[in-house]
């Protein structure tokens, strides 16, 4: 079955989504699932974190259409890149690089051909107007070729990796959810590298010091202690068992964070 | 594909709308499609817009079911109304009304045969015990004239369209996004008869009066400056490029706006 | 056709249910449809009321996966719950157990055939890597015996019945929704038998007491009026006709409720 996924900072409370739906539906009978409407309006680092860490649960031949696109009505151009197992469609303004970057190789697209475009586009909403047919043709089978041309001096962006040495790990906070878990752009993976779970380490964060344990999940600490551990997408994340660290540490979205072991 | 669609003022943090989905999923395979079901509790006029706004962009065959309905349990009727290309669905408060005459010439049907409803009807939701089966049951096919009696009597709803001159355009606010666009009933198509993109105008809104110029898309001002343009549903809007431009003006739905042109 | 419904206090900002739909997405062509992932983070409580008032909607066959999970990476368990119509996954803290009795006699199964489950078990999110997976296997026919063992000794959990004799009934307010409706944990049917409508009775809630009618919907007082009804999953409300009844009485979950009648 085709998939197509939505990604936006339209919000759910107005009809945006719904035109855009309604645009595919008349094109495909692909199943369409929301990643998430609600990024902070025009917030592009933020998308494209939450859609490189979705997009590797998806299955093979998925179309990934996001839209936060403030340059809308400007010059700014749109894409279609296509990785190996995914293809990806929105705003050159670097939204969906790290998304293609994590599946592999890519290969960017500029649209230039309006043959699958609605016949009146809107200068403020491409995503119902280009993104949305797009995406749905591209599923019923029209060649990426046909639809412009190859470029490379695309819109990059970079969410930033953290830094990990033997004995530190600096980053920042990429995100809080709703639980108050602190996400950070701290690799996971380099973490474990360097750092046995059930280590004592310091975490200095906002405006506060505090020592953590670094453990392998909630559980391992008591209610309402704080731990540092490796989060479903494999970031490193402060938290608090059965609580919420980002209230009690009074911490925001991209605050700096710094640990300290060894 | 068949297609519904739903608009609510349900909310998503209780059970609902999940359970009109119960219903459909058990009367149709046709995808279930939400518009929103955050329009604020009882804002029939609200709903009735965006629904207006909307329906344009789904296939023929279309339903759609709109619940908002602060006479359930009443006397109130419930309606199907037939378009050319769409059904519409919900109760007799003008909810309907726009969208079924925006798209051309209509038929209007009190519900009275309960064949096709649940067996128990709560006094408190119809838009599970009455209008989603009918809505499910009309896309596996069941005939319009089974289901109740023409009228003509329905209850009519005008979201106003505003007045436009040669020199003055005047109406209301009657949307205001979360991007901060001020969405107002002034007709863009009449707008542009009138009013070249790139002129100066004057406009009252709120307490505010301010210059703005009237442009094809936010990227013709600067980061921060108002403009008035016309959005993606054919409206007029104010805008700022990259800003909120109702909290800027502290500008709220309903409030008058006026503008002055040549 | 077959139908997945997703239940998760995980908010809708965020990726993790749009992580969760992927992993579906591979393994099934099911429809998804979700209930709400608006409960407040870690409220079981909640999330079992909601998931019973919505069950019994849903078609013979839907299998139920609801993820609130304090518990996550600890020893708690992960159940398969089979009824005679339905099917329920997911944590062994209750959450399922009210929604399985409701629907009569069932079987709990836990979770111990790592077979069907993401290669990688994160340990902050099996809502992805093992409930989402285990749901759609459910639905291309994998046998549940081969899931794990028979269980009777799962958490049990009851959002309580309220008490009513012939002249009071007692409970708690289990739920507020956005319209203000102040929804009990007294049955709506028990009170039926000892309390006709049209009966004026007393309300002790918070901190008020008020003496409103006992009807059949809101539109039998006028506006702005409070009464008693039942409610649209069979529970006994306090509400306002066109009005907000818990601003009105500041109310809260979990207050208690008490009706004097006769």
């Amino acid at each position: 079955m085709k998939t197509i996924t939505l990604l936006t900072d339209f919000g759910t409370e107005n009809g945006y989504v719904a035109q855009m739906k309604g645009v595919i539906a008349g094109i495909t009978d692909a199943r369409v699932i929301d990643i998430t409407h609600e990024i902070p309006p025009q917030s592009v680092r933020k998308a494209a974190f939450i859609l490189q860490t979705v997009v590797p649960y998806y299955p093979v031949g998925t179309v990934h259409v996001a839209v936060v696109d403030p340059g809308v009505g400007t010059e700014r151009r749109g894409l279609v890149i296509t990785t190996r197992s995914h293809v990806l469609v929105g705003p050159d303004n670097g939204v969906l690089v790290p998304a293609a970057r994590f599946l592999g190789d890519f290969t960017v697209y500029e649209i230039t051909n309006k043959t699958h475009v609605l016949k009146e586009i809107s200068n403020t909403f491409h995503g119902r107007d280009v993104f949305a047919p797009i995406a749905a043709h591209i599923l019923e089978g029209i060649p990426f070729e046909t639809l412009g041309r190859r470029i490379t001096d695309f819109v990059d962006l970079d969410f930033g990796q953290g830094e990990v040495t033997e004995k530190t790990a600096t980053g920042k906070v990429i995100f809080i959810d709703r639980f108050g878990n602190i996400i950070t752009n701290i690799s996971g993976l380099k973490i474990r590298d360097v750092l046995p779970f059930g280590k004592q380490i310091m975490v200095f964060v906002g405006d506060q010091t505090v020592p953590v344990p670094f453990v392998a999940s909630y559980g391992f600490v008591k209610n309402n202690e704080l731990l540092a551990t490796i989060g479903s997408s494999n970031y490193l994340e402060i938290s608090m068992n059965q609580g919420n660290a980002a209230q009690k540490l009074l911490v925001k979205e991209d605050d700096e964070v710094k640990l300290l072991f060894g």
